[in-house]
């Protein structure tokens, strides 16, 4: 074997479940788990637009599965496996697709995951990627965004604006610690938090907390509330840090009185309240002495 | 809503079937019918690589629409929905999108499929598209490439070779009748045949007969024998025909004396006996005096 199919068999099979038969055939089949929903996504990283050229190549799989795994944890859903697409040019050296499995198989054994299928193609442009995650959630349990009412207070795991702040760094612009480089290199998503039952609406936060919270309170028919100087994050220019993304951390929508439980379900994961949910639409953000602020962009948007 | 979210909800949320959530959230949620396996595929199509720039945007959309419907097909599973990804150049016009959103819509309808969700993104290169198709089988039920045994019969759907010969004329190779130029724009999958109990093995042939017949073989441990005369379509060079690729009919393994049935599960459909698989490894293509042939090429291989 040669060419696509020697590179399949060499590099990708060994990552493949028993749902991917071996990469051997047109497609992968699944019995799905009993007595559980599916949970589907797909995101895509592109060279010069989710990624730079210099990247280490295990970092860009990682985060390609990362992004992906955190729009699952978004959902409430325990991730399975996946499907990948890869696009590559015909000058790209071997040891970048043998360094981005490296990463592949990293994650498949920290996360769980197993390979079920994919489709290689040669690219004339940059590199392309994709990957469709498949997750799994109790019945009617899956998270959503439209599920917050007037009253729930607005939650977020973790930091937000690290990664904005490292991103800035990277492209020469500004100084940023190391480990806010590192983290937008590779984002830790919250997998594995047992939400059913504590939060009434959830978002990952990938494009940016102002952008993603008012989904929920577009989703949901209401206006958001943050408070900035609560929500949580390093030092640095707060418009960045709110609305420049790649976080992927949660943002929750809680009725009140659950924070015991939610700082409960969330283990190690620390959380903090930021806000709050009211009668109306759009997103406010207040400064510390609670005047709406006002920013030039909302968050990222791939089309504007 | 503008940019991203605007173009999310004017043209893809009137596609989006009930896992879709109205493509409101970070992930689709599937309940999966009961008694059933999932079938999973996923294929991109590339400006310049899988398509011209100048080609119909619908055509564009169907075309990736059938080409995983056709490897669900040779699993002979039934389809449900998929995930989209589209990464579109920002100077790429509306009407673009437009169009091939209507594609879409038009084999969602003809094929009973719903958008469950996807990933939109800017491009700095062409048009990068990929689908996730998800489909249904019986459990156990599930076309393989591994099930041939020696003795088994092969057969091929429809006709071989057209996509081929219409895809070189309309890259000014020579001339075909507007059906071979159609073909290559628009393939037909062979969805909804009752193949299970009746063909031992399937692979849709989409890279060419010779290299598509090939992975049977050698999935199943043996030898594929094809008679070049008893394989049909339009006049036209042998070896175009039987390496060049795009057909997306199937090609099956059947056990002797099950033309009836392979014939009654495939209705309207034309199915007609091209070799046999014996003991041994390979391909061995024979001409009409039944000497082994030669081809410069087996077929389409996207990294070689």
């Amino acid at each position: 074997m040669s060419g696509e199919f020697g590179r399949i068999a060499r590099y990708f099979a060994p990552l493949a479940g028993a749902a991917g038969l071996g990469l051997a055939d047109d497609a992968a089949v699944l019995a799905p788990p009993p007595g559980r929903e599916l949970v589907l996504t797909v995101d895509q990283m592109l060279e010069g637009v989710h990624f730079l050229s210099a990247d280490d190549p295990a970092l860009v799989a990682r985060k390609l599965l990362r992004r992906n795994l955190s729009d699952l944890a978004a959902m409430g859903a325990a991730p399975l496996g996946y499907l990948l697409t890869t696009a590559l040019p015909r000058t790209l050296p071997e040891s970048w697709l043998a360094r981005f499995v490296e990463g592949l198989a990293e994650d498949q054994a920290l996360y769980g995951l197993a390979l079920m299928g994919g489709d290689s193609s040669s690219s004339i442009g940059g590199i392309a990627l994709s990957a469709t995650l498949i997750g799994t959630v109790l019945p009617g349990q899956a998270l959503r965004r439209n599920g917050a009412r007037a009253g729930d207070e607005i939650w977020v795991t973790g930091t937000i604006g690290d990664a904005a702040l490292g991103l800035q760094a990277r492209l020469g612009q500004g100084e940023a610690a190391p480990a806010l480089v590192a983290r937008s290199l590779l984002p830790q998503p919250r997998v594995g938090l047992a939400l059913a039952g504590i939060a009434s609406a959830a978002i990952d936060v990938s494009d940016g907390l102002v952008q993603d919270v008012g989904h929920i309170a577009r989703e949901s028919g209401l206006l958001a509330v943050i408070e900035a100087a609560a929500v949580p994050g390093a030092e640095g220019d707060l418009e960045t840090r709110l609305t420049g993304g790649d976080d992927y951390e949660l943002a929750l929508a809680v009725p009140p009185g659950r924070e015991t439980a939610l700082r409960a379900a969330c283990g190690a994961v620390t959380v903090t309240r930021i806000g709050c949910l009211r009668q109306g639409e759009g997103v406010q953000v207040l400064s510390e002495s609670g005047v709406p602020m006002r920013f030039t962009s909302l968050g990222w948007q791939h089309f504007s």
